[in-house]
């Protein structure tokens, strides 16, 4: 059965995956930047932009397994933009022109918008019939694959309350932000597996019991 | 100069040290105890209560270092005792006859007691002018040795709040408690060291900067 995965879920030892008063020039919130610069030190988070060399070590790994036997990925409309409301102007999200996906996106929105579709193979689909449909629909355009949950948080918490995620992958970085967005209520159902690192942060892995 | 430790701060990865609703059949409140397992795997933390066996590896080190070089603790009020208010019956801690201290604990309050002595060397002295006197104190009786502050979750907060705290470790638990007790508001003014794990807990630490 196609599983659906996060992976590089990055949160503050206080248990916040983006930083307070998310915006357009904020997309993380306040001192939410902090919690990905572990993925830009490895090679497979640098290949994500078109870099090059990184570290090829655990974090590494980690990184490349979130590509790894995805056909498909769903988002919240807060992962996709900061527009609120109907669709305005011409955003296309926060990737340029080629997104670091390759695959159909899944915009969960209550707002109708045509298919957009980018280079590289990604094309962003905007769903207002629900996360069920979503799901739906991603798991078909996915073609046997797993389907990856992007977030962000208010998505991720939807989807675990409801336990719809299979696989959960935290990055817990050694910083704290005092206040931002948070992305479980409870992990019951879930099953730890043991917990990695290699310095940088804490990979911790949750597998639907 | 002698520093002021805070070791094996146990911590779900929500950010809280304690469960909710603490009370005498519950000093670590619902949830809480699922914290302090992976101390109780280790042949130092066994050693605390006069059990035998247990692992010897990083986990063991981290607990075994909490009892190293240190000649007095320090602790608030909430980790000796349900208590509230002036001091009735005879509570004489939460660990026994012969508490794994071994030197003296200064006991934040703010109502007057005559010291306890207790088997093993451990007498708990209750302090009631203050956190900065309870410091100079604990400081005195330790001798030259670094003092460990034991906790609870305020108390760490105060003297972190104050970057009274010299070194600080957590151990993350790949568990949520949903609420409790949180132990600091920043770590601003601390730099972390390299997150270290061997499966049960990420061990990450903490130095003022």
């Amino acid at each position: 059965m196609p599983r659906l995965r996060v992976h590089c879920l990055s949160m503050s030892l206080d248990g916040f995956v983006a930083g307070p008063d998310q915006g357009p020039d904020d997309p993380l919130g306040k001192g939410g930047p902090g919690l990905h610069e572990w993925v830009f030190e490895t090679r497979a988070g640098r290949a994500m932009t078109g870099g090059e060399g990184g570290t090829e070590g655990l974090d590494h790994r980690m990184v490349a397994d979130g590509f790894t036997g995805i056909g498909a990925t769903l988002m919240g409309r807060n992962m996709f933009g900061p527009i609120r409301g109907p669709w305005t102007g011409d955003w296309q999200g926060w990737w340029g022109p080629n997104p670091p996906y390759h695959h159909p996106v899944f915009v969960l929105t209550h707002h109708p918008r045509e298919p957009l579709e980018m280079d590289g193979g990604t094309t962003f689909h905007f769903i207002t019939d629900g996360l069920e449909s979503a799901l739906e629909q991603a798991f078909a355009a996915a073609g046997g694959q797993d389907v990856r949950l992007g977030g962000g948080a208010a998505t991720v918490r939807a989807c675990l309350d409801k336990k719809l995620v299979d696989d959960l992958h935290l990055a817990v970085v050694p910083m704290v932000l005092g206040t931002g967005e948070q992305p479980f209520g409870s992990l019951a159902g879930y099953r730890a597996l043991p917990v990695e690192s290699e310095g940088a942060v804490a990979h911790v892995r949750f597998t639907k019991a």
